[in-house]
C-alpha cells in the first residue's frame, strides 16, 4: 500500500502457555520468527509465561540470545476447557491475561496466543475493549479456495451478530484482506442461503440493504452461497460467528474424514496401493491447502489493540505465521484505517431506514 | 419396526417438470422405480406435468405400460428462479402446485418434486399445512460420515428457527432416522460452536435445556460441534435452516474444489499421472459417498402430508431413491408417530420454564 508508513519497530507479546504443544513449541516459534526475519531488527518479542521455564527452553535456541527477546512472568495457565468467566475472575495471573494487560497498557502493540478461543475472545473484549465504532470483535480466518485464499469472518467470536455488527465485519474484513492477502480492492460477499434478495430472513435482508447503502465505500458484490465460496466469487465472506465457526469446524471434520477414507481404501484394496503411494505428495499438498491454519492465525478484528488467535494445535510454523500476519497488519496501519471505516459505516447505518 | 402396519398400497404424485434434466428424466425415474420394485404391486404413481408430453415420453418405456401409472395434466412449470410468492399467486396450474393439491385433498399420500426448494417449502407449507403441533416444516438431508450416514435437519426450510422449532426438528429427525437409516434409537445432537454448556448464545442454550427436559422421550446426547459430525458422534444433527443450508452448500463446494484440484494437479505434474489414473476408482467412490443427494431426497418433515424434495440436478436414480425413501417413511407409519412425538415435545416445552 503506497500510503503505508515506513515500518518501524513493533512490540509483540507471545502467550507461550496456551497451545496444545506446550511452551517448548512457542519458544521454538520465537526462534524461527527471528531466524526467518519475521521479527525485524527494530521489533521486540516478549515471551509471556513461566519465566524460569521459558528461559531454560530459550537457552536451547542460539538465535534467542538477542536483545530483541524479552520475558514476562505469568504464574498460571488458561486451559483449553477453562470457561471465559473463570479466566477473567480467577486467572488474572495467567499468561493470556497478562499478555492482554500489556496490550491494554501500551507496553506491546500486539498479542499472539494459542489459548482457548472463547477465553481469548472474552478476555480480549473486556481487557482490550472494542475500538470506537465497533461493538464486538470478529475472528477472521484465511481459507483456501481453488486459486489462492479468501477471508471468512466471523468464525466464532460473536455467535449472534446484528446487521450493524455484520456490516462492521464487512469493513474490518476488507481492510484485513488488504494487509494479509495483498488485494487492493477486495470483493465482499454476504453469506446467505439463496442469492436472490429476500432469502435468508430479516437479519440478512437488513444487512444486505446496509451493505448496498455503503455505495463505493466497500466493494460489495451481494449475497453469496456456501457453494460459491471456494470459487472466485469474492475475497471476504461475511457471516455471523455461529455460522462461520460451524463451517470452519465442519470443513476440518470433512478433510479428516477424507484423509481417513483414503487411508482405509488403500489398505482394503491393493488395487489402490500403487495409486495411493503415487498420490501421496498430492494428498499432502491438498492437506496443506485445506488446513484452515495454513496462515497460522486469525486476528480478533475490532479491538483497540491487535490480538492474533493461533490454532490451539499450532506448531512453530503456525505460530510464527500468526506473528507475521499480525506484523503485516500493523505495518499497513490497518488499525487507524479500521477506525475511519467504522465511523463511515456507522454513519450509513444510522442514515439508512429500516425499510430501505 | 415391529409396530409398523402391513404395507398397503400407497399413491405417489411425481412432479415431472421441475428438474434440471427435464421431464424425460422424471419419466425414466418412474420406469426405473417400477422395474426395481420400489413401486410395489399395490402402489400407484401419478406423473404430473404436460400430459401429452409425458405420455409420449412414457411410450418409450415398456414398464410404464401399467395400471400402476397414471397421468395428471398441469399446464405450467415452476422455474428454478421463481420466487415462492410468484408460484403461489400465478402458477396454480403448475405441476408442483397441482401435485401438492392432490396431497392436500388425499388423492395421493406423497409428493416427490425436483422443483426449486424455496417454492416447494412455501407452497408445501401453505397448501399441505404443518401437522398438529408443528409450526414450520424442516428439510432433512442424509449425509455421509466415516461409516454410514447421519441426518442433518433443517437444511433450508426455516432459516431462523426458534428453540421450540429446533426441538420439533429433533423429534421429527429422530423418527425419520428410524425409517430411513434403520436406527432403532437414534442419537440426537444439537449443533453448536462449543460443546460446553453456555456456548452458542441464548437460543442454543434454551434449546439445549428443552432437549434435556425431554428425558427419555428422545436419545439426546448433547451439543455437537461441526468437527464431530463426520465421526460417530450422533445420528441426527439438529440445526436451523440457515446454518444447515450453508453447511450443505459449503461441503458441496469443497468437494467440487477437491475434484478440480486433483484434476489440475494431475495435468500439471506428470508424476501424479500414474497415481491419478490408479486413484480414479477411489475418487469416484469418494464422490459417491460425499454426494449429499446419494439418498436422493430430503423430506419436508412436519407437514400433514409427505413432501419429498429431490435435488434439482437429480438423475433417474436420484428421483427413484427419493420415491423409495418416502415409501419407507410411509410404511413405517412415521406420520402418526411424529404427531404423538410433537404433542409430547410441546407438553415438555410448555412445562419447562425459561430459566431451566
Amino acid at each position: 500500500m503506497s500510503e503505508a508508513p515506513l515500518k518501524k519497530g513493533h512490540r509483540i507479546a507471545l502467550d507461550c502457555m496456551g497451545g496444545d504443544l506446550g511452551p517448548s513449541e512457542a519458544v521454538a516459534a520465537a526462534a524461527l520468527a527471528l531466524k526467518e526475519g519475521i521479527i525485524g531488527p527494530d521489533d521486540t518479542l516478549v515471551l509471556v509465561g513461566h519465566e524460569d521455564n521459558l528461559r531454560l527452553l530459550a537457552f536451547e535456541h542460539r538465535s534467542l540470545n538477542s536483545n530483541r527477546i524479552q520475558f514476562k512472568n505469568a504464574t498460571s495457565i488458561v486451559g483449553p476447557d477453562d470457561a471465559a468467566m473463570t479466566v477473567l475472575k480467577s486467572k488474572r495471573d495467567s499468561s493470556m491475561v497478562i499478555a492482554l494487560e500489556m496490550l491494554k497498557s501500551g507496553e506491546v502493540d500486539m498479542v499472539v496466543s494459542t489459548g482457548n478461543t472463547k477465553a481469548l475472545v472474552a478476555a480480549g473484549t473486556i481487557k482490550v475493549r472494542p475500538m470506537e465504532g465497533a461493538e464486538r470483535p470478529a475472528l477472521a480466518a484465511i481459507m483456501p479456495r481453488r486459486e489462492g485464499h479468501f477471508i471468512m469472518l466471523d468464525v466464532g467470536a460473536n455467535p449472534e451478530a446484528t446487521p450493524a455488527q455484520l456490516v462492521h465485519n464487512a469493513v474490518l474484513g476488507a481492510i484485513y484482506a488488504q494487509s494479509s492477502l495483498g488485494i487492493a480492492n477486495p470483493r465482499v460477499g454476504l453469506l446467505t442461503v439463496g442469492t436472490e434478495e429476500g432469502k435468508g430472513g430479516p437479519r440478512i435482508n437488513r444487512t444486505h440493504a446496509l451493505l448496498k447503502a455503503m455505495g463505493d465505500r466497500i466493494n460489495y458484490i451481494g449475497p453469496v452461497e456456501g457453494f460459491d465460496v471456494f470459487g472466485d466469487a469474492c475475497d471476504v465472506v461475511v457471516t455471523d460467528g455461529f455460522t462461520g465457526n460451524v463451517i470452519l469446524k465442519t470443513l476440518e471434520g470433512l478433510v479428516y474424514m477424507l484423509r481417513d477414507l483414503v487411508g482405509s481404501k488403500v489398505k482394503r484394496n491393493p488395487m489402490y496401493l500403487a495409486g495411493g503411494i503415487a498420490m501421496f505428495p498430492l494428498l499432502r499438498d491438498l492437506k496443506g491447502k485445506l488446513k484452515p491454519e495454513r496462515y497460522g492465525g486469525a486476528p480478533l478484528l475490532g479491538l483497540t489493540g491487535l490480538v492474533m488467535k493461533a490454532h490451539g494445535s499450532s506448531n512453530r510454523q503456525g505460530i510464527a505465521s500468526a506473528i507475521r500476519l499480525g506484523l503485516e497488519a500493523l505495518g499497513h496501519g490497518a488499525g487507524s484505517r479500521m477506525l475511519s471505516a467504522l465511523a463511515e459505516a456507522n454513519k450509513v447505518i444510522s442514515e439508512t431506514p429500516e425499510e430501505a
